[in-house]
């Protein structure tokens, strides 16, 4: 078995073997950049993992774990769009360094490339491959709608919230490593476990991430510290302010939220608003809340407790903090 | 067997059966707007006849109809963007009526949805159908961006301009032929010559439409006779007329590709070249030699000839003439 660097590292390499170099040049010297500017490839990592959870070979999922980075990627080239986000891990988003157009197009030439690694090798899964492939496709989409809709909408629930996350973010993570658990001979109960896993550490991830965006140390943090809260994003952070808030607290975060011109102010004053009502502790007890679920999930998977160690520290890892 | 108007009955009756209601509602209602507003259905048409030359049951090529619908559907809402369309069978386009973000991610699930019913009823063949429906898809993706490139550009060959029309046009009629004829039990042989006969037609189906562009009826014509001159589209008739006109006609091509000012003269000039030069001939002969090529793929499909009578006067039908 490997461990996350280990895996990584054969997944870049395979990576930088399938440049495409297919004419039109317009159309694939897109996919070669977005592909190039690096990430944190934990969906096809977690893939990978899933798959020598349960024996399987791991090589032999190489061509599926790239399948769900290129769908990954293809849905960051499309949400950047939507997002007008100029930047992509410190880089021009494909849209600034080419066009909207283009953007869109190498985006759904990267889907269908998706779906053609994602059988590469392993054809007799093709339809249980495709089906968990679908799905979690599906999800992200779904998610990314919700996303879209909460910016103008006043009265978006934290459960709402926690399905859109679950969608847009969780889905993917539960989908990668059910299709390498499939691809690795994992029974259908053992991939529901560790879809389960995927599912609920997804949202334990983004949750933490909600917390970093508002309370990370700026030295570590990759993004802005506080930019959630300077576009009124509607994190759980700000949905259980507002749900805990009394009347005067509810009328000076209804201030700040309609603030946009002293951003500095707004962030502090919001910040010192979530912690008087212990909002980062409730953040981090529903993060664990989740965690924990994820992790009994793993632990009920029937393989070896020893071969769980990479996962587990996986998870362990990416909340940046002991379990 | 059924004809072309039982066929798309039978088509049309499914898809009012398959309305999109899932949530989110912004997400799917573009989906269920831009499959309503009607179409020719030719790919599902195509491929429901494919299925019955072999003696399938056509029934059960209707989630794959559908596949290859929601594909196309898929790829108009994409170009409309590209091509900033306001229109589309006469009604506005999605990112009109909706926006462009819309017409983006209800492009993309439509994609995944077509992956979802192409294999539906028939997961014994999932593996072949995948094959072939993401080699027409990739296809339509560089036929596009072609299409793209050459807006910018000034040494088109006539041999490139093709190439782009079979990838943009061509590929996914020869792609729901050979889908259809799959599911319809043809043989590897069998499948391989209608796909040709798809694509060929295909063909001389989009130089049709070139040439009508430019001196079909205005009462006839769907679309504005005239249009691809007035946008200088690198079309057959154009760049032959640039390879065949003498110094002093190209210097008059080039002066009315220049002008953008007097749409009406600009038309009538650039018709007047090509009539002088013959290009509608040559153009119809080209259209005439593809077909013929198209059908001699058709005659060669070893069933009984009576069994090809419904493609025979399909492809008919869709030149407007006799052959």
């Amino acid at each position: 078995m490997n461990d996350t660097t280990a895996l990584r590292t054969n997944f870049l390499a395979y990576l930088e073997s399938l440049k495409f170099e297919k004419r039109p040049q317009e159309l694939y010297d897109p996919v070669n950049y977005i592909l190039s500017i690096g990430g944190k490839r934990m969906r096809p990592v977690l893939l990978l993992m899933a798959c020598e959870l349960f024996g399987g070979d791991s090589k032999k999922a190489l061509p599926a774990a790239f399948s769900v980075e290129l769908f990954h990627n293809f849905s960051l080239l499309h949400d950047d769009i939507m997002d007008e986000a100029p930047l992509r891990r410190g880089k021009p988003t494909v849209h600034m360094k080419y066009d909207a157009n283009t953007a869109i197009l190498s985006g759904d030439v990267m889907m269908i490339y998706a779906y053609q690694f994602l059988i590469q090798g392993n054809e007799h899964l093709a339809v249980p491959l495709l089906k968990i492939f679908n799905q979690s496709a599906i999800d992200v989409c779904e998610g990314q709608q919700y996303d879209m809709n909460f910016e103008t909408r006043d009265d978006v629930e934290i459960s709402e919230y926690l399905t859109m996350i679950e969608l847009k973010t969780a889905a993917l993570l539960g989908g990668s490593l059910e299709l390498g658990a499939l691809i690795g001979g994992a029974s259908k109960d053992n991939a529901r476990l560790i879809a389960g896993f995927g599912r609920d550490v997804g949202i334990a991830f983004q949750l933490q991430d909600d917390i970093l965006d508002s309370f990370g140390d700026p030295a570590k943090f990759g993004k802005k510290v506080g930019g959630d809260i300077a576009q009124n994003k509607k994190t759980f952070l700000l949905l259980k302010a507002l749900e805990l808030a009394d009347a005067q607290k509810e009328k000076e975060l209804e201030r700040w939220i309609a603030t946009d011109d002293n951003e500095v102010a707004k962030i502090k004053a919001i910040k010192e608003i979530y912690l008087d009502l212990g909002i980062p502790q409730l953040a981090e007890k529903l993060k664990l809340d989740y965690l924990e679920k994820g992790m009994a999930q793993l632990n009920a998977i029937s393989v070896p407790k020893e071969r769980k160690k990479f996962l587990r520290q996986f998870a362990e890892v990416l909340m940046k903090r002991e379990v």
